[in-house]
This record gives structure tokens, C-alpha cells and sequence, in this order.
């Protein structure tokens, strides 16, 4: 059951000018799913990305830079689920780089021109012959306002589809910006086994766009965790199509690039959400908040340390205000000369902790309450400085260990 | 369900001249349970120990630290189960030296003499009163061959209380070596909500006990995860009653010296692997070696970051081959240079993945045999260096999750 996240209705999802999905049943993993997305850009489309900082980072990660290393003009993407084309060594490279190349000859570009996306099962062997063969019904498939059925072909063990989508004013034009995710564990900072992808009609640059993404990963899918594992396909594209009309955005700092950016952020923090409200097994939504650390870093370390403990996890799934756990995660989250008689614990509003012990007026009864709720705002307060930062997560129930333990079968 | 693990007979446990075993039920958390223990140790007995390294250490770990740095003549062990007292401030540091002051009191010592160790729930106010009124009971039942009832009374989510005994010869004296463990949830490297007794009558000097407490919990209870979670509680206690009656070990290069560690050595091996053994709902005991590595600290955080990984360890209840959830941790283990490509992984003698790729002679019944068993060795070959180590932990289970979940109530 995801935590208060419904499926955003098709006809909310506006289509952005120059940006075309389709969608195929492939049958890579499974027959009768949809499973097989490309994603087509006009000429003139900036794209920036983002990748997993995972050593052992798939073969179609590896490709994806190469080809946005080598070319300024990146016209299609291609995306599977089923199977992630990790941990499948040079074979993979040649399986995923044969899918570019098909992909490319029907759309008369260069291999280079195309980057390829999988998600699924780690080290089995890419059916690039079924990806080949899907492709002929995607592309025929292909248009505008198809954002909805593109959040479903890129789903694996997510139970909703993720897309949201707004629009701005730059100038006087209208600035339309929608985006998708998929996501639901394997899920943790600098990225996770997450997809996802943003498109504006704003006109922007590419070098612009290279260096929106690494903000808004930053502040977004980078601020999420499930289970603490960074997965090996990871990838976060943006996309603006320069179709929009007005003035070209030339600096994040001008009036309408701080306009834009707040858009492109405000979807990224939603799709990336939605990824905790949709992780595996979850019943409670959690954002963990630190201030008064020394160093942003340093509040990280700590919001990390509480958002991926089994034990504060577990607690939380059974709505146990055993606040002591939260405690002890602060206690080992590696700050070397933390002074525990400095640190404030609340729940909420509630006082639960002072100076590191038991706050006198704490009763249990107002921890539970705050516990039984959907949503829950853990705040520690160091007492060593003014930074603060977020991470936001998921408790840890049974659901999580069955879909885990059966994902395969 | 613990893993190939049955409680030691008490007529196995071997009594260690000098040191005697009191028990209580002092109705600490619930009644009728051993839950109170006295260790007492005649004059001249060498003491060393290690702490947790949470900065969110307990009160008693706090008057451990400061009764060690005082006093060279620790006479009394004082230990209670069903509250931590950690995260309760200056109120958890004056009960937990109140009740030092009362077995001091009673045994006509200083309380310096006295170390406290408490494991429970954390952040609720230390039953100091209890603690005190059961202090009589557990003196009165003090003597040598109380072992069994001691590993019992230390007990908290364990199952099955954890001893076990050896003997040695130095010189032509025979020396004895017995010790006891607890932990079972929130255990990870650098100790663990684990309480380690370990005992001799080997005749050796204080600073060589202190070292040996050092050495001995490096290469056992620090090599043990079960969750990841750093205990407030955690304390590893080496006791040497200087009663055998052979030449002092006054170098751990001796002849003597290496035998009596070694022997010490196994009996902290044998407690520590016994914690992973009765892990909170574990079916499955791993062993996590890693080669290859540039060092033996990289090759820590590979072991640790497989054996961390939520997902791996669903795969091990499972039994589920999904062999590519390894490789996802051994890359975001932290290893900036790593090279996917000079990898191998097998799976007790079967080579799963060779140079970063599924080996092309593997096939997935190979992988399921092993993934069946109840013991495990994962062997990841780094290509790097010389480098080795190894880590012992267990799989997740939906019992971990219910333990944790149910574990106050």
C-alpha cells in the first residue's frame, strides 16, 4: 500500500511540445507488460543526465556517457524493464549497444545519438533480439500525450505509476514541464535502482541543462532512501525541447531561469517522493530532519544513519514510539566528537528527547500518537552549528522481505 | 529458528578458579526471569576491556570507562537486562552509580571496583531500586559453576543462551578458559548491543589483559553484522585470575602467550559467530570473504556493504540466487577506482561472476545447491592486492522484522 500516492490522472499530465513517448509489450520478462518505452526529441533538444555512482554500474550506464560525451545531439531513448543489463560484462555492452544501433538505423540518426535505459534483474543476459523486435510497435505508438502509459511501461516492483506535471509562465509564453519516475527499493542516495525522466518545452541550453540535472538530483532523488542499497542503473535525465517561444534562458540566477528551475525542482521532489510513498512494503512516509550540525555533510551522515536502521525502520512500522533506537543511530552515525548532552529529539512537535536524555514532560502517549500517523517529521537537533539538511524514507514491514525474498519467482 | 546452534551443557562449562556467577530474578522488565547477574572476582585479577564506540554510549559504558581508568583492583561485575539505561542523561549516570555504591557496599569495596553493564530497552529510567533489592539473592547464590544460569541471565532477544568453554596447558598447569555472550538485533562492527564475559585463570598481567581485549573483539565480535545497528550497550570484558599457578605470560609473543590467546581467541570467536547464529530471525549463517583488496580496511567495506545490503539478505532467506544483487553492493561499497572488469564472485566453490560478467559456465542450479544450505561462504576476489577479510552475518527474515516490530511489547 503506498503512503498517500494515487496515480496522477492522464489527462493532468500535460504533453510537452517536441518530446514523444511510445510504448511496446516486448515480452522481456514477461508476456502482456507493457515493457518497452522509446522516448523521441525534436532537433534543437538540450539533455542533461545524471548517473548511479555505483562501481559496477550497468552496461546501458556506460553507454549513456559515452554517447553524451560524444554527442551534442541526442534525439531518442530507449527503455526496458525486466532485465538490467548489469553484471553481464562485455556481452552486455554489445547487447545494449545492438539495441542502440536498431534503434538509430529506423530513426535515421547515429547509435550515438540514442541512450539506452534497463531496469530489472542483475546478471542475465539482455533479450536484445525481443528488444529489436519491439521496437517497430513503440515507434508507431509514439506521441505527445503519452506520459501515462510511459510511467507504466517503466515500472518493475512499483505498485503506481509516478508522473507529475506543471506549468509556468517565462516571458510571456506558456512553459509546460512533466516528468516520470520508477522506483520502489534498491533505493538510496546518490541515486538508486530509480528511473527517471523530466522534460520542459523551456528554452535552455545544453551545457545549462548538464548542470540543472546535477542540482535537482541533488536536491531530490539524492535526498531519498528505502534500504540503503545504490543500485548498478541508476540514470536521471532532463530534457527542454526549446520550443516554448520565449527568451532563452542563459543563467540559472536570471529571473526565468530561478522560475524554471523552481519547476523542474518542484516535480523532481515529487517524483522522487513518490518513490518513498511507493517503496517496497512501506506504510509510513518519514522525512528526517537535522539541524544544527557543523557541516550540511555532517546532518546527511546523521539523517542517513536513522533513515537506513532496520531497527528505527522496524519501529516505525509498528507505530512503537522505542525512540531510544533513533537515539542510538545518531550515537553511531560516525561524527567523532558528537556530544550526546547536546542533542534534542523531536517527533513532530513533540519534545521527546533534551540534552540527550528523556525529555521530563515526555509521555509515551504523545510519541504513539505521532508514531500511528502516516506521516512522520523526525527532527534532531546537534547543537553544534547551523546547517541542516533532509532525507526523506520509508519504514521497514514485512512487506518488504516478502516482495524481496520473491521478486524473482 | 538459530543456526546449527544448541545451548553448551552447563557440565561443559569448565568453573574458572577465582571467578563466581550470582543470579537474580530481580523483576527488572517482567517477573520471573533471571535478569540480574553479579560476576565476582577474587584479589588480583586482571581486567581488560572494549566499549562501544557509539557516541550515544550508556551510562554504565560511561562508569565502565571511568571505574578502569581509576582503579587497577575491579573486583565485582554488576549486569542487568530489560532496560539499557542509555539516552536517560545525568538521572541514567546517578542510578547506575547508585547501584554500583550498593554491590560495593555489600561486598566492602570501593565502587570503583565495581563495573555496570545494562542491555534493554533504551531511554526509559534505570529500575535502580529493583536492581539494589536484588542485589542480596544474587550474592547468595554466587559460586564457580554458575555459568549456564549467567548466559541465561544475560539473555534479551536471544533464544538460546550462548557458552562456551575450553581447556589449555601451560607450563604443566592446565588453564581454563570459559566465557558468555548475548545479542542477537542491533549488531554490527565495532561491537554491537552484545555483552561479552570472558574468563581464565591464567596468570597475566593487567596492561597485557587490556591489549588482549583489544585484539581478541577485533577479530570476533568486530567482525560480526547482523543489521548494521551500533549498540549504546556494547562491552567485551577479559578476566584473568592469576590462579594456575604457571609462569606469568608476560609478552603475547611467548610460547605461553600465543597458546593462551589463541585458545582465548577461539572461545570470542565461537561467542561472536554464536550472536550471528541466533541473529533476530535468522535461517542462514554467512560468511562474507573478501581477497584481492589493497587493503585490509576496502576489504572490510566490501564484506560489510554485502552484508549490510537489505537485498542481499532477502536473497539468502529466500534461497534465491540473485546472485547480481552481490555485485550491486561490492560496487557501491565505496571503492572510487574499483574495476568491475577484474572481479570474480563465487558462492561457496561455484564461480558465479568472473571479470565483472555471469561466468559463461555457470548455470543457476549451481548457485540454488548453495543458496540452500543453512551455512554459506560468499568469496568476492577483488583483483586489487593481497589483501583479506572476513565477516560473519545472517540473513533477513520476516522474523526480524516481527521481533523488531513486536520487540517492547
Amino acid at each position: 500500500m503506498p503512503v498517500n500516492l494515487v496515480a496522477t490522472p492522464a489527462a493532468e499530465l500535460h504533453p510537452v511540445p517536441g518530446v514523444r513517448w511510445g510504448i511496446a509489450e516486448a515480452g522481456i520478462r514477461k508476456a502482456n507488460r507493457k515493457d518497452l518505452a522509446v522516448l523521441l526529441l525534436d532537433e534543437g533538444t538540450s539533455v542533461g543526465a545524471v548517473f548511479t555512482q555505483n562501481r559496477f554500474c550497468a552496461a546501458p550506464v556506460q553507454i549513456c556517457r559515452e554517447h553524451l560525451s560524444k554527442s551534442s545531439g541526442i534525439r531518442a531513448m530507449l527503455i526496458n524493464t525486466g532485465n538490467a543489463n548489469a553484471g553481464t560484462g562485455h556481452d552486455g555492452l554489445s547487447r545494449a549497444q545492438s539495441t542502440c544501433m536498431a534503434l538509430a538505423q529506423a530513426l535515421n540518426l547515429a547509435p550515438e545519438q540514442i541512450l539506452p535505459f534497463s531496469t530489472g534483474v542483475i546478471m542475465e543476459p539482455l533479450p536484445s533480439d525481443r528488444i529489436v523486435a519491439g521496437l517497430p510497435a513503440a515507434l508507431a505508438d509514439a506521441r505527445a500525450d503519452n506520459w501515462a502509459n510511459a510511467a507504466e511501461a517503466i515500472m518493475t516492483t512499483d505498485t503506481v505509476p509516478k508522473a507529475f506535471s506543471t506549468r509556468i509562465t517565462l516571458g510571456d509564453a506558456p512553459v509546460t514541464i512533466t516528468g516520470i519516475s520508477k522506483g520502489a527499493g534498491m533505493i538510496r542516495p546518490n541515486m538508486a535502482t530509480m528511473l527517471g525522466f523530466l522534460a520542459t518545452d523551456a528554452c535552455v541550453s545544453q551545457d545549462l541543462m548538464a548542470q540543472l540535472a546535477r542540482e535537482l538530483a541533488e536536491a531530490s532523488f539524492n535526498r531519498i532512501t528505502i534500504d540503503g542499497d545504490t543500485s548498478t542503473n541508476d540514470s536521471f535525465v532532463v530534457v527542454a525541447s526549446n520550443q516554448a517561444g520565449h527568451v532563452p534562458v542563459t543563467s540559472w540566477d536570471s529571473a526565468d531561469g530561478q522560475a524554471l528551475r523552481a519547476g523542474m525542482m518542484h516535480i523532481a521532489q515529487q517524483l522522487a517522493q513518490a518513490i518513498v510513498r511507493d517503496g517496497e512494503g512501506a506504510t509510513k512516509f518519514i522525512t528526517v530532519r537535522i539541524e544544527g550540525g557543523k557541516t550540511g555533510e555532517e546532518c546527511r551522515q546523521v539523517a542517513y544513519a536513522i533513515a537506513h536502521s532496520p531497527l528505527v525502520k522496524t519501529a516505525f512500522f509498528a507505530s512503537d514510539p522505542n525512540l531510544g533506537r533513533i537515539l542510538a543511530a545518531v550515537g553511531y552515525a560516525g561524527i567523532a566528537d558528537l556530544d550526546q548532552t547536546k542533542i534534542d529529539l523531536y517527533l513532530d512537535g513533540v519534545l521527546v528527547a533534551k540534552e540527550g536524555g528523556r525529555h521530563a514532560d515526555y509521555v509515551e502517549a504523545d510519541g504513539q500518537r505521532v508514531m500511528k500517523q502516516s506521516e512522520i517529521t523526525v527532527r534532531v537537533v546537534l547543537g553544534r552549528g547551523d546547517a541542516i539538511d533532509t532525507v526523506w524514507t520509508c519504514d521497514l514491514s514485512y512487506d518488504y522481505v516478502k516482495i524481496n525474498a520473491d521478486y524473482r519467482s
